[in-house]
């Protein structure tokens, strides 16, 4: 690792809590998943944190089982055009699935925000884990695509965006009044893209952006999304409850990007984590039990239940062990179900005990501003992490970690005390992408 | 007319100046089609002028040919959202298409937008009138659908759009911290739509806002545009040359909303119109004359070839009578391409005079800011308009506009002070949308 190397911050916002039962704390705004005002005041945090990124989730599909703060919340490209006009220097990512959308629509509005916001996009692509999304969307995609599908048409959609984000040059806009050449035609390209599921002929109706194009996130730990992140993303979005298996994440990850022959610094791991902070160690576990208990054992096993395709978990014991499910969960959250039941049994856990720590996981990032700084510092350095996405898992969980550990990190040398550049790219340390066509020009 | 009808007015900001070369006028910025500071600054002066909304035009294909402030430009649901950030009171509308888009995904941003903004969110409808359109978007919908099947697809899309965003109803987000109950699943409603061309369960993952739903704008003036905006718009975005053709339209279609079963008042009808205002009559001609000028005839030939299907009409002679075009023009900008057949027969015109005359069209609305104001009040009582879509023929043509012409019209008491309403919907007059669900429960 080399001596400058610094780590990056991103910040989701979702609004209410940590949990499904978050929103129920005195501290918390009920309805933050839809005020602009929360959303604005905690970009604006983030940024008085110098992190380098907000993040705003997404799905497609709700029912009446969903979470909280899934039920009514808003669409991230908007909030995050929102953002972008309160804010000057914080990134801006959000997520938007490959499986619902047409690729010349989604490249166009990443690219609006990214010129709304001078540099300061990113996308997280994602691939819709939900059986039941298909149903909101019209015959023609009516059956939703099995997983390995999904990431096939998801590697076709990001070379019709990245391809349409080449259609005009860096300095094809040459707006010369006296002459009326408003754009030298050499510099304006056609993609004519004609695939397995895609056929797009551009150009863009909008030209590259000052970090060139938006970034690209991947947030899937399946083999296929650990493919795709290889080979096409810029950061991955990742969650892991130890340093062991992020560093065994981390190091799979960096080795695919080596030999597809990449720079593996150009590629930046950021596990979520929702650390909960105390001026005691006492204090830290006190917040954490104050949310736990919020969550009725009902809401727990419908939580259970989304990330099995909508299963009813009712139906089984509570304290008996978890039950057998055979390959259920496979096509939606696939590495995450896999996890659930091989923690169930290794530890022979009951249904009861699965369901309540699956809707408040104790965080391994807990105590003392001290304590958990060194945390950071241990995954950082241990390579389990390139920097992490913040959560809030308590009230004001995104403040405290900005007021309290923050400065210890930057004390350390270990993170920012200003903004390197103006650009989400430029604060990740990530090249500035070559027009395809203009890299053609030079080596003729 | 009732004896408190006010004018409304909406500002259109599209960056760089009222024709094709308006940019290259050295007191327009030429890169305003991209600049958010341009975008922030209008908005905010037509807030200053009190005017009911800004106004986002939209397209999806564009070529080499294209005029340039097509070529590279704001998406408008980006763009407004961000806008919604710098403003308070005006509405923010933007045009986007149902021939390529999934009625879930756009309901669903123009929903968040309209909570962004706090309910002054409105979609102008349109149904993409450009053929190659549909080269840039996915097999699935090769071939661009004829005029009359566009807009059997935008009815349907519509009332998807609608019942999409009745979903939850007005009070069903009860976030009751002590009973754990976050909404009333008897105020929660799926859609189940199945129709021709759509197929759409819902529910909507947000909530109405606080003017209900986004209001429905609809642009074309064909037959089948005027029908579908009598049954679905909240207003129309029109243009006329003449008072008496303004007032057949509007008798026309204030007629088929009350043939509807609607109260006509509550269908706002609005003309295009891009003022040229001047201390004199000469000052204005001046003005005028200024950006005439800067069009080549080769440009102009080509911007006609638009209006056309990309017709190519460098190919005739420049000053013999317009050439006949049969039905070509038909199937894209149907009523504007009609009219200028009509207009050239009519006055024997030659070629180059029509595209000129396309190019850079003499204002009706040109003179000195009384004259203006006469001319808005003599369409606005003749029943020709209930207001104006206000566009930047020449450089700070709307600011000129809110300077010098509506305290005039504020005098005569044709125009708000002070906005009546926070949302778009109460300043233009329209009556909130009751809930479809909860219409029925009142009823039982």
């Amino acid at each position: 690792m080399s001596i400058q190397k610094k780590l990056k911050f991103g910040a989701i916002i979702h609004g209410v809590g940590g949990n499904i039962a978050g929103w129920r704390h005195p501290d918390i705004q009920a309805d933050a998943s839809v005020s602009l005002e929360f959303y604005t005041n905690q970009a604006q945090k983030a940024e008085e944190g110098k992190f380098d990124l907000v993040f705003i989730a997404d799905g497609l599909h709700i029912n009446e089982k969903s979470i909280p703060h899934f039920l009514n919340r808003f669409e991230p490209l908007t909030i995050l055009s929102a953002l972008a006009a309160v804010t000057s220097n914080i990134g801006l990512v959000g997520t938007l699935s490959t499986s619902y959308s047409e690729p010349f629509n989604v490249a166009r509005q990443f690219a609006s925000l990214d010129h709304i916001s001078n540099g300061r996009a990113g996308w997280n692509v994602v691939t819709s884990p939900l059986e039941k999304t298909a149903l909101n969307f019209s015959k023609t995609i009516e059956e939703h695509p099995d997983h390995a599908k999904r990431y096939r048409i998801a590697a076709e959609y990001l070379q019709v965006a990245k391809g349409l984000w080449d259609s005009w040059e860096d300095d094809a806009f040459v707006r010369n009044k006296e002459t009326g050449v408003f754009f030298d035609s050499d510099k304006l390209h056609q993609l004519n893209h004609r695939g397995e599921f895609f056929s797009v002929q551009g150009p863009l109706n909008i030209g590259r952006s000052k970090q060139g194009r938006p970034l690209i996130f991947q947030a899937g730990s399946s083999e296929a999304g650990k493919d795709l992140a290889a080979r096409e993303a810029d950061a991955i979005f990742t969650g892991h409850p130890t340093l062991s298996a992020a560093r065994e994440f981390y190091q799979d990850v960096k080795n695919r990007a080596k030999v597809l022959g990449r720079n593996p610094d150009e590629l930046a791991i950021l596990p979520g984590i929702a650390p909960i902070i105390g001026a005691t160690e006492e204090e830290a576990e006190r917040k954490y039990q104050e949310i736990a208990n919020l969550v009725s054992i009902d809401k727990a096993l419908d939580y259970l239940g989304r990330y099995f395709e909508h299963h009813d978990f009712s139906q089984y014991p509570l304290d008996a062990p978890f039950p057998e499910l055979g390959d259920l969960g496979k096509n939606s959250f696939q590495s995450h179900t896999d996890r659930i039941k091989q923690q169930a049994k290794a530890h022979n856990l009951t249904l009861r005990q699965v369901a309540l720590q699956e809707t408040t996981p104790k965080p391994t990032f807990i105590g003392t501003p001290e304590k958990v700084a060194d945390l950071i510092q241990e995954w950082f350095e241990g390579n389990g992490a390139d920097g992490f996405i913040i959560g809030s898992a308590v009230p004001n969980g995104l403040n405290d970690f900005v007021d309290f550990v923050v400065p210890i990190l930057q004390k350390r040398g270990l993170f920012r005390t200003e903004y390197e550049a103006e650009t989400l790219r430029g604060n990740l340390g990530i090249p500035y992408p070559e027009n395809r066509y203009a890299k053609k020009v030079t080596t003729h």
